[in-house]
């Protein structure tokens, strides 16, 4: 493998776990090589950000640029590329991308977050993007005027309600439940937007089907909502929670919980010796995920990193050099 | 107690964990106040600051008005007043403070961070601030052109040597233990300062005696350096780290560490209902104490204090419902 290609760390993930990860270890003087599918994970899509301590507000997007530029200020590299493969050989980590690249490592920093839970619902992969979407504040502008609706009862859900307020004429949330549990500020505006008639709540129901040819026309309610099971709306916001995405971890051996996430120390060392872990994708602070978490989490994570790598060396270098030409 | 008195959380500290902690609670749309005997703890005075993930570069003091901003817009109370007394009666706390008022409130955050830890010689309290200074970044540019001592072989020191290198003509590090250990980023920068004549490491050596009548005049060092144990300096500067400020919650039967931090649950729970705690004064971390660890515990914090809140109510608000006129 090129020299180029060897890091101290990389990080597979660059919310903001990953990019923080990257500014402690960066001052650390480790070489840093942080890979992406997406940029800036769920923060660069989350629209505006106001409970980030020390910004009143500032766009998610925002956010992770003034991470990024941080991070490469100190020497990161950062890569848009989606990781497919990570394996250890002799206490290297080779990880290996979409566009089959390798680049190896003497620690690793899982801080791959999580994905959109889906309905399971028969046509919603092929209408996904025709109608059917898992990101109001990205999605929603395109329904101007419109008629939609978003699924959920949870925070996720009433804050993509109101944001997509701004622009639809209607928004139905359907919430399975008795409750909607919304963070009290985002639960406020939602109060304000039903008694405006913007936003109508359908609870204790469930979508059953989703109805459209190459485009949503419908979708169908388990149970009849005044007096029909049809609802006719032009997008359909799935907002129903995240599951955590640690496949490439599961095959490296790192220990998952119940759920799926990787379990670590709350210094973020997980079972796997030069493996850490950070972000949405730990359960350290229980259901709560949020930016300030991930970036404090990722900074403890790149010191116990740092702490691994003065004891042991990178041992890519050596395994590099002792096995002589290996790919 | 006047009504405007009673709040629904009360974080003693101002540092990075007790704003963040407003910032979520009045999200949260709890009614929160918040004190500190020095308006923003130590980040106020630690300088620039350059691994809060999101700003590149920023003054401790800035950030904290950053977040004080953002967390009176969201309707908190700050005040830069000493508290010298919390109790509990029938789940209410009552907080008292050094000019005599009290508050009360059905929650309370304990972010009192820390402070700094003393040599414990003669002299020493005698000539605070007569040239004995426990802060380089608030007290080092006033020794301009002259000769000053760090004590300490960590972080703080380095970080607060290579600062005051900016204005002083020498510095000495006086350095206990065979080993300096400090952020590598600052370890590079002093060993810069050292090539530049400007710092001089004197390794495995204490301060023996501090020697001055209203005014530091020079320190004994307990073995002879270059042929002398005096070294003639104009200003000392200790930097031995921190013992966490806990006092008042031991009072209030919060279960402490051996080293006097509050013992809390990854969800910063103590022992004590309705009793939160944040920021350095836990041992969460271990011995990173950073902003961005700080104020993640804080937005935790706040999110159980909430959820005690839920379920419990403001219990002062009952209690002085019912017991009617209390002070």
């Amino acid at each position: 493998m090129d020299k180029e290609n060897i890091f101290d760390l990389i990080s597979i993930g660059s919310g903001a776990a990953g990019l923080s990860a990257a500014v402690y270890a960066g001052r650390y003087r480790m070489r840093v090589l942080v890979f992406g599918a997406d940029f800036g994970g769920y923060t660069s899509i989350a629209g505006p950000i106001e409970n980030y301590p020390g910004y009143k507000e500032i766009d998610g997007f925002d956010l992770m640029l003034k991470m990024k530029e941080q991070a490469e200020a100190l020497g990161t590299t950062i890569k848009d590329e989606k990781v497919v493969r990570v394996e250890r050989q002799d206490g290297c980590f080779v990880v290996t991308t979409e566009k089959g690249d390798a680049y190896s490592a003497g620690t690793i920093l899982f801080a791959t977050g999580s994905e959109h839970r889906k309905l399971g619902l028969p046509n919603e992969t092929e209408l996904t993007s025709r109608g059917v979407h898992y990101c109001a504040t990205c999605d929603g502008p395109a329904y101007a005027g419109k008629t939609v609706a978003m699924v959920g009862g949870g925070d996720g859900s009433v804050k993509g309600a109101n944001l997509t307020a701004e622009y639809a004429a209607k928004i139905y949330i359907i919430v399975r439940g008795q409750e909607v549990r919304a963070e009290p500020i985002n639960y406020e505006e939602m109060k304000k937007l039903i008694d405006a008639g913007k936003i109508e709540l359908i609870m204790e129901n469930e979508v059953a089907q989703i109805v459209g040819t190459n485009k949503l026309e419908k979708i169908v309610l388990k149970k009849e909502y005044k007096g029909s099971t049809d609802l006719i709306i032009d997008g359909l916001f799935i907002e129903i929670g995240a599951v955590p995405r640690s496949e490439l971890a599961k095959g490296l051996g790192v220990a998952l919980d119940e759920r799926g996430h990787i379990i670590a120390t709350p210094m973020m060392v997980t079972n796997v010796p030069g493996v850490f872990a950070a972000g949405d994708i730990t359960p350290l602070f229980g259901g709560f995920k949020q930016d300030i978490t991930a970036a404090a989490m990722g900074a403890v994570a790149a010191t116990s990193a740092y702490q691994y790598y003065k004891t042991n060396g990178n041992l890519c270098q050596t395994h590099w050099k002792v096995s002589g030409e290996k790919t």
